[in-house]
């Protein structure tokens, strides 16, 4: 396979500039990412659930009110900067699922709540996190949805199954002023592992049977209703059916998809609706040298430190519409600027442009201040990437 | 070992803003950094050779003002847009080690050289990017400093030893209306996978070896004098002399150094400059849960794919000064915003802050929007990061 750099995207005029676009930037097929964001609205609506969608993955107004306009209930946020962005926009409901224990964090976050309207429910899995929450709340004087986070898998944050952690901080929630019982929620991360539909389909069950369990023991032990079950990741989302009693589901990659998910088995090379446009810029007998390194297309292999095993940071393509992975080239290697593409028996032109698809999605957004989103495979419009950078 | 999170630096008062800073955050310190920019500057001085440090350690104008201050003879960037920001600092000598093809990039890059009064050199290792130079010069009425990139090892860009295309594009060069030959350029890259400073050191003379042999060749079968002979890897730098005939180093992770330097054997602990310093928010049995991951400590496990066969992202340090490593505890995964540390025995209390020194700051500076300065180990000044995106 042999093309030059006036083939395929490469002469494509960018719509919002008029002029030829300079590489690298992340790209956003307008199309995938709608069908995308559609797909798991009718998944969420089929099955009865509300649809709470991670930001993490896009960072991005305009994106999560696309998701907002397609049904989705209020969104998901990790840190308390990245919910701030959403609230300012109008965004109403919110969930910080992640756990706060900084006052300064927590008064941020609910003065900016009460500014703007906005519900926020908290999440914790220690009886310090309950009560840095329940103080928050009294210095407010409110009352904050508060979930206990259930640790489905992963082993990072979270009570463990059969924990007596869950009935103690559940009783201090039920008996704090100023706080109310949400629900359980949970993320099972461990699906990224997985290497099969099936062996996320399992993760999914086990992980509903764990939230199920937690709330009968509630009901049992302490009388206390749980009004909400909420899971949340893309596998898991996609796999299986939707089990009863999940109430919400939280995925957040869907949007836009990556190399992981095609792995895992729960989307097509057509869901892929991120890239990375990128061009030749040296040519060695091994590789095509590109212009993006680590510092854009970063070093993850994959979620929660899955990918190892394979060190191959995205696939590149001289495609605009990529449905033929068989003449995908690996990435096999990455300096800071500079991604090592291998040749693979082609002899392409430099300056050829090529398209990058990464393992994960997420962690290329977070190296960008742009996106530049595309219709039939032409820049069209830039959005920025607003929550980018707000780590605390 | 027990501390709780009124020792070590967490009681600490934020010398910027006079309350706690909120974690995660990268912080300098500032007494290292300096010690590192005059020790590298001395060491050049005393072997008689330029030193034009790289600025994608920390794309910062504040830290290029000290290295420029100690004796930098001018500043070495990566892309197009990197160079920008520090011409309209006003640095009056730029390299950009990286080849253009683009130009557009070019036209943008000159047009600020004009502007700022700034002498612009560029690389090539090719025809395509000799004559996309010399067009641009033309474009500009400017006569260009041009670099033959050779490789020495790495494998990326540059001309290989005894390849032909030396004399070709020296030629071309030579012949070229716009173009002056500036020397060769090199970057020891490979270095970083080596296992001890012996082995840097024969990569570092291998080095010199392939451009003085090229230097040579030049003379001999053009008649070409080679003015410069520039390398540049902090591992070579710091390994070993800086031998003759090499007349420029152009090092740049040692303004901060990091683990990847430790494990080579190029510095000390007590050279560590760049930290990121994070909460724990949650314990789990194996594993403390820190409030940063893969967005802010990247996943990078050392610079050019190296220590992928020790995947620890960093070592935890509940400790100011950080002297003593066999206390630190290593982060062994990465999600998005949540970091594995193994607690090894130990019982931290929840909000106990912990100082993470990474595997490559490169791509930590990467991922913040502002850096912390510290002076004993307190908050005293946020410099802004302010090459960070500037991905062209």
């Amino acid at each position: 396979m042999t093309k030059n750099n006036e083939t395929g995207m490469s002469a494509q005029i960018d719509g919002v500039t008029g002029a030829r676009r300079g590489t690298p930037y992340v790209a956003v097929d307008h199309e995938r990412m709608i069908r995308n964001i559609n797909a798991m609205q009718e998944r969420a609506t089929m099955h009865g659930v509300r649809l709470r969608p991670h930001v993490k993955t896009h960072k991005c107004l305009e994106i999560a009110r696309l998701q907002l306009a397609a049904g989705a209930v209020g969104l998901t946020a990790s840190k308390a900067d990245e919910a701030l962005i959403f609230m300012q926009d109008g965004v109403k409901s919110i969930i910080v699922a992640y756990p706060m224990l900084d006052p300064h964090k927590l008064d941020r976050l609910l003065q900016a709540s009460i500014e703007n309207e906005t519900e926020i429910a908290f999440i914790a899995d220690s009886a310090e996190g309950v009560t840095a929450i329940q103080l928050a709340a009294l210095r407010h004087q409110l009352c904050l949805p508060i979930y206990l986070k259930m640790d489905v898998g992963l082993g990072r944050i979270g009570i463990p199954p059969g924990s007596a952690r869950l009935i103690t901080l559940a009783a201090q929630i039920n008996s704090a002023h100023g706080l109310k019982f949400a629900g359980l929620l949970s993320h099972a991360g461990n699906a990224y592992a997985a290497t099969s539909v099936d062996q996320v389909k399992s993760i999914a069950r086990r992980e509903i049977g764990i939230l199920e369990e937690a709330k009968n023991k509630l009901e049992s032990e302490l009388g206390i209703k749980t009004p909400h079950l909420s899971v949340g990741a893309t596998p898991t989302a996609l796999a299986d059916a939707i089990h009863a009693p999940t109430t919400e589901i939280r995925p957040g990659n869907y949007v836009f998809s990556d190399l992981t998910q095609l792995r895992i088995g729960v989307c097509t090379t057509d869901d892929l609706a991120l890239s990375v446009v990128v061009s030749i810029i040296s040519v060695n007998n091994d590789h095509y040298i590109i212009d993006a390194g680590s510092k854009l297309l970063s070093s993850d292999l994959g979620p929660h430190g899955t990918g190892l095993n394979d060190p191959v940071y995205g696939m590149a393509s001289t495609d605009q519409c990529v449905r033929t992975p068989d003449s995908w080239l690996p990435v096999v290697m990455l300096s800071e600027e500079h991604g090592f593409v291998r040749r693979v028996g082609t002899n392409l032109a430099l300056g050829t442009r090529l398209r990058i698809f990464p393992k994960h999605s997420c962690s290329v957004v977070n190296l960008t201040d742009v996106l530049i989103i595309e219709k039939d495979g032409k820049p069209h419009a830039e959005w920025a990437v607003a929550a980018r950078g707000r780590t605390q």
